[in-house]
């Protein structure tokens, strides 16, 4: 198949929406911003074998790379509406592309996402996505707003993805709600949405807990504390793995893809109202204080340390 | 170098722009978008060994995945605005990064765009960039109004860096005029806008001049004769290459980054004035007639056909 018979094979599959004024087909997609809302760019790539294992699905390959991208703009309260994709193949296989094409459309679909453009090349297998949101002006969560006295929030459960990561890791059979939550992630859109004018930061927490918490504190010029008896675990994860284990890839895994926010203590009714709405589990599991970085504190209020950092790209 | 080190050392060296209301730092940039102006996306990969000779100088490496992505704006006749650059790296090297930056922000500042996002992850070397222009609703060049009838034009010369490549892979010495137009194309951005309201369909030249030509056409449903003899050629190509090659080099060697662009007949004087007014040379190569596809005719009006189709990533 040559580069355009791919494009093609894409472009013959994709939705469109009425403020798309060209997509696939010329040298750049030309795209209508409604007046009154801000444009949200988030860009995410994943590599074969780094970000995803290296005989995963393509249609969870495809449905992930656009899911971690909708992920971002979930945590920025925005509503999706356009994506370009940059699909790099050692070779352009029929039935790959079809596969990715399933998993990538489907969610694109489910969100009324139209993709409008990008790239195919010849290379080491690599997707990156831009995703495009929109968000009303002044709306937008950002990482900067936490306030000493916030509740700390998280929607889901997490360590369900490193938890199945791990097994794969050791070699052991996978347990297969693990496995999907490493595979097929759930971006936090309505929630997202639903938090406009109620958090006050936000992020999407795909580098551990404790991590992406820190870069809201550091953001933010706070503290944080956080109860590890208090992390939503699945129970999946909870017969999997023992307490210590658990513990560890709840708070420092990677590829969760939950929510983590903080609103004031007193908007707590406005909260729990905004995760019915979104039909989305959420559970308080600290707050914000005075000072720097994020402290894990066990049931007796000792500081917890996990064995190792979370998961860095580079280290 | 871990992640976050190399995130802040491209941080700390990014211009930014009063419409950047935030950048690299958070879940996802937020950009205020102008009243009346249209939104234009871009977004074209770079792999090792692929699109760029695998010892080409990181800055030579920045400079052109920028400059191919402000192309494709320029094709549309957007004026730029922002960006994000997904960057894959096998480690994580200083001096690399540094270098790659200096190419990638030098041409970001000389055309005022904002690096606003993105994404770094380890894997084989491979450079994906979005690009975001504006263009004034209504005025976006495309590649779709060509009329039976119009002039069709070139900026400046073709072939040079097909050229270079060719001296390359031959193991020869590659002339520096060559060289440089492979490892440092030029976006012919203010040409693009200079365009808009004279031109009636714009391609850049990546994938050859016919090839490129043959989507107008097709985007059009017309077709184009072009007069093989009056397609520009730098002195350099000129005593690099005989005139068969030359013209091959010409006619189907990518990555010029030249704008090809159809015009009424009777609005020659404003062709010219607008090339004069964004400084670069023009020359009209052939004109849109009735059918399809694109016939290139030699002095004396006979078909003249390359040896070999232009260049394809998955031929």
């Amino acid at each position: 198949m040559r580069e355009f018979d791919l494009i093609a094979r894409i472009r013959a599959r994709c939705a469109t929406r009425p403020d798309v004024l060209l997509g696939i087909g010329d040298d750049a997609a030309l795209l209508q911003v409604p007046a009154n809302v801000q444009l949200v760019v988030a860009m995410d790539t994943l590599n074969d074998g780094v970000h995803f294992p290296i005989d995963t699905a393509p249609a969870d390959i495809g449905r992930k790379a656009l899911a971690v991208n909708l992920s971002d703009l979930a945590a920025m309260g925005a509503r999706p509406a356009w994506c370009t994709l940059s699909l790099s193949l050692p070779e352009a296989d029929a039935t790959w592309i079809d596969g990715f094409l399933d998993g990538f459309l489907e969610l694109a679909l489910m969100h009324d996402v139209a993709l409008v453009g990008g790239d195919t090349t010849r290379g080491p297998l690599s997707i990156c996505v831009t995703a495009h949101g929109l968000v009303e002006a002044g709306l937008a969560l950002r990482r900067s707003g936490a306030r000493v006295g916030d509740d700390i929030w998280i929607s889901g459960t997490l360590g369900d993805a490193a938890g199945a990561l791990a097994q794969l890791q050791a070699g052991n059979a996978v347990d297969p709600a693990l496995h999907a939550r490493l595979d097929r992630p759930v971006p936090r859109v309505a929630l997202g949405r639903a938090l406009r004018g109620i958090a006050t930061a936000c992020i999407d927490v795909s580098d551990g807990l404790l991590a992406d918490l820190g870069h809201v504190c550091m953001a933010s010029t706070v503290g944080a504390e956080v109860e590890i008896d208090a992390l939503p675990a699945s129970a999946a994860l909870r017969s999997a793995f023992d307490e210590g284990s658990r513990r560890t890839l709840q708070a420092t895994g990677g590829d969760d893809y939950e929510l983590c926010f903080t609103t004031p203590a007193a908007m707590q009714t406005e909260v729990e109202r905004a995760a019915r709405a979104a039909d989305v589990e959420i559970a308080r599991i600290g707050r914000v204080v005075e000072g720097e970085g994020v402290a894990a504190l066990d049931a007796g209020g000792k500081r917890w340390f996990p064995p190792r950092g979370g998961y860095a790209h580079f280290s």
